[in-house]
């Protein structure tokens, strides 16, 4: 890669080139600065009593680290180690954990897009890992490259979105080992928004971090977090070797991972919403130490992905109330460790876009908003519990965004006065549409989304009775041939493809 | 009417016939004591900076009362009146308001089905006033007083709703001046559990009151609240003689109506939505200080009806954020004012029951819930900004109340310990499913909802691949060839008949 085509280092032709990028941009919301109060649904003793049970199952059951070297770190740190059972105490495992940061930023390659996570921000990432998509026709099938690169386009188009994430859905065609090579040259290419990293091998997530070198600089993301990646612990009490591997690349350029247990309540925890609760908090804690292990300081998201299990099929389930009471836990969790984290918007387990996915949708994301979460993931495109990426879920959930964008920020009182003298003015039995404060104030007074429908039956009938998934179908269509690309840097490009080319070459087209 | 034939009387003869009731019933729940705090959008200075500009409204603008005798008892109270226009100071109108008792019970015929309604309380009670039904079939068409029979059979047999509504759908076959009583006659034979009135004109709300002394006893309902009604305040500032004379009937029995402005923001209010609260709350202060001339210490319900209009139809729209956040603002003014209060929870734009309807809905119900109201209407079938009645919707939302329940009764700490030491026993990499905790935990832990589906695709498609709203369809049709009526008394119901025949001929079938 040539130095002189980063988009992020301090030379001037990056800059000029990012000039460029900017005057093409679509419109695009900064981070929501949330303007309500978080909503606190137990006393903090009930946090700390939570905390306190997981520390007791670090110290005394302990946690699998199934890589050597993460063993060999954890002994040189002085924890209990026994094979490959890790127990911590909490003097160790704290110490540890008050190294992250509570914020960080992640730059995008066009740095109006850059984003700072924690404090008072959330930010909205698209869903990603689906298999499957439900298409414009609404036909469910394997996902594509080119369904990949729509998804890419539709993140930079949405105003709400403030990352592409990276894997929307699976491009199939693609042979698994080089797979990662196209999704993420997709997400940097589509879009000039952040992006996510891959974590299924640790020379992918080299990969990950060479191509983000080729477009930033190498020296920009040594340091300076331009991916956040998924590392999943697996329930109850593992963190096998891909993850960690995964963990000691990025960490050691400081790009955080989110470290979320991913817990089929019920099944890989126990049959309480507290208990499982205390037992991911404990997974993620011994994660998150783990970290900083690696490099001390490096930025790192505590996270969750938490759903019930159908007792019927055995499989996921999404919008429940307990999904929502968990969110609600473990907010309060990562405020009393002063963490940034993440949690999911919009995960359902509808197979299509319906009134059970609207029910789901927004049972969870009142709660991600009311619980603070910073980074809140899975907020466009989800369908099926994760295996369905679909183009109408994504633009109905882009606009719900701005919706809960809209209740984030608050209410105004700026006004108020002004408003109530509105009252004076048009009196008893009058109507304020025509008076002066209405004029000036409705548009950003109330939310006028354009996808819902609020017209009348007899509008709606003669627009032919289009339900909202039919309707989503047509505005992601629309969406898509409206698109115009924000270029990369055509030098940026060819050192991505030539990167791409010769990594097609030496990776083998199946896994062993 | 008979004496004898009172169900609520203390006859020996009326305990019998309620026992004998209680014998058949379906399952039904409590009323959900809420076992999570409330959430509170603003400070307190907030909210008292809301009610300082609601007085000062009512002092300086003042309210319209459009009928004499309330204009009377307003002037002998010693308000400034100057014709319909009624100023009320503050004094005058917070000793009238604090009157009204913070709960009270609302009896049944079947008083397994009486609710008591404030404090931390919250009852679901069905839509009301809707032209048109969405049916079986899919089809949109007027209501009928089949269709209505049909919606308080599905009432009586939703273990969530704490009430049958009365007007779910209209019978539009039965002339208007006879309507009220075939809609009340409906809800007190198909259902057993507490019902709404009818405020539509003077006599109808006599007559309502009427047909519940045939069933409870004359006597009875004289002093005991057995029926809540709606009184819509014409916003801005007006109180009309229809809404005032229902007041005055209601009142007179110790019968609580719901002091709601119905607010169209925007249009009705300013474009402010704490400039609208302001509004809205100045108009219910002002209904519910004069129901406590009709009679000091009847039961109240403050209430509101607030949505947003939009601005390319003019239509009033759903669930928007901020409805939401309006609501967090009402429900913080009730607890100021320590008066039971109602909200709308499922009341959306969308003309089917799809995602949107979803979305919006669980926009509102979060908010309800955690606004912590306690008489939370338009909980099952509201399509079409209250037009129209859908029975796919209307069995979607029971179910939906069902986690909203759930999730309004709280986390569970109880089995905590238990939990962690579940952890202990099955360590890392182990699994839940099969564990003494687990089997006798999961059922009570997680909602398992049945209408929702969680199958796998290839389960779903096997099944037919139908979404949420032809299996709602499916579920109501099923329910309805499952009823068995709650049987009123025979008598009661002859002595109903008979009042009904004999008004029937006394009332002409058109108005003038």
């Amino acid at each position: 890669m040539s130095k002189q085509v980063s988009a992020h280092g301090r030379r001037s032709g990056g800059r000029e080139g990012r000039r460029s990028l900017r005057a093409k941009a679509v419109p695009s919301f900064p981070a929501l600065t949330r303007n309500i109060p978080v909503y606190e649904i137990v006393p903090q003793e009930a946090i700390e009593l939570i905390h306190e049970e997981s520390l007791k199952i670090l110290e005394e059951v302990g946690c699998e680290f199934r890589d050597s070297e993460a063993i060999d770190m954890w002994k040189k740190a002085g924890a209990d180690v026994r094979e490959t059972r890790v127990r911590i105490d909490r003097a160790l495992l704290m110490e540890l954990v008050r190294q992250i940061p509570s914020e960080f930023t992640q730059h995008a390659r066009n740095p109006d897009r850059s984003v700072t996570i924690g404090g008072k921000n959330s930010v909205f990432v698209p869903m990603y890992g689906a298999p499957y998509v439900r298409d414009l026709d609404n036909q469910r099938r394997y996902g594509s490259l080119a369904d990949l690169n729509n998804f890419h386009k539709l993140s930079y188009m949405s105003p709400t979105l403030h990352s592409s994430s990276s894997i929307i859905c699976e491009p199939m065609e693609v042979p698994v080992p080089k797979r990662h090579l196209h999704i993420i040259h997709s997400a940097l290419k589509y879009s000039d928004k952040p992006f996510m990293g891959i974590v299924t091998a640790k020379e992918r997530a080299q990969d990950v971090m060479k191509m983000a070198g080729i477009v930033f600089g190498d020296d920009f993301v040594r340091d300076n977090t331009v991916v956040v990646s998924i590392a999943n612990c697996n329930s109850p009490l593992v963190w096998d070797a891909t993850m960690l591997d995964a963990l000691k690349v990025y960490a050691a350029h400081n790009q955080p991972c989110i470290l979320a247990p991913f817990a089929l309540c019920g099944a890989s925890t126990s049959a309480s919403s507290v208990g499982a609760v205390a037992q991911v908090n404990a997974e993620a804690l011994a994660g998150l130490a783990f970290t900083q292990l690696v490099r001390p300081g490096s930025p790192q998201l505590y996270g969750q992905f938490m759903v019930t299990v159908d007792m019927k099929s055995g499989a996921p389930m999404g919008g429940t109330p307990e999904a929502a009471q968990m969110m609600y836990l473990m907010g309060a969790l990562a405020r009393k460790y002063n963490l940034p984290w993440r949690t999911s918007g919009f995960h359902i387990g509808s197979k299509v876009n319906d009134a059970q996915a609207g029910y789901e949708a927004n049972m969870l994301m009142h709660a991600a908003i009311l619980s603070g979460a910073h980074y809140i993931w899975h907020a466009a495109g989800w369908l099926e519990a994760g295996l369905c990426a679909g183009y109408s879920k994504f633009v109905t959930d882009t606009e719900q965004l701005a919706s809960w964008y809209k209740y984030g920020q608050g209410l105004s009182f700026a006004d108020f006065k002004d408003a109530m003298q509105a009252v004076r003015e048009v009196g008893p039995a009058g109507h304020f549409l025509g008076t002066q404060h209405t004029l000036e104030h409705f548009e950003s007074a109330f939310f006028m989304p354009s996808l819902m429908d609020f017209n009348s039956f007899e509008q709606w009938s003669a627009e032919g009775a289009k339900d909202h998934d039919q309707r989503g179908r047509e505005k992601a269509s629309a969406m898509l041939t409206q698109y115009e690309e924000p270029k990369l840097d055509e030098a940026i490009d060819e050192a991505l493809r030539d990167f791409i080319a010769r990594r097609e070459r030496e990776l083998p087209n199946s896994v062993n």
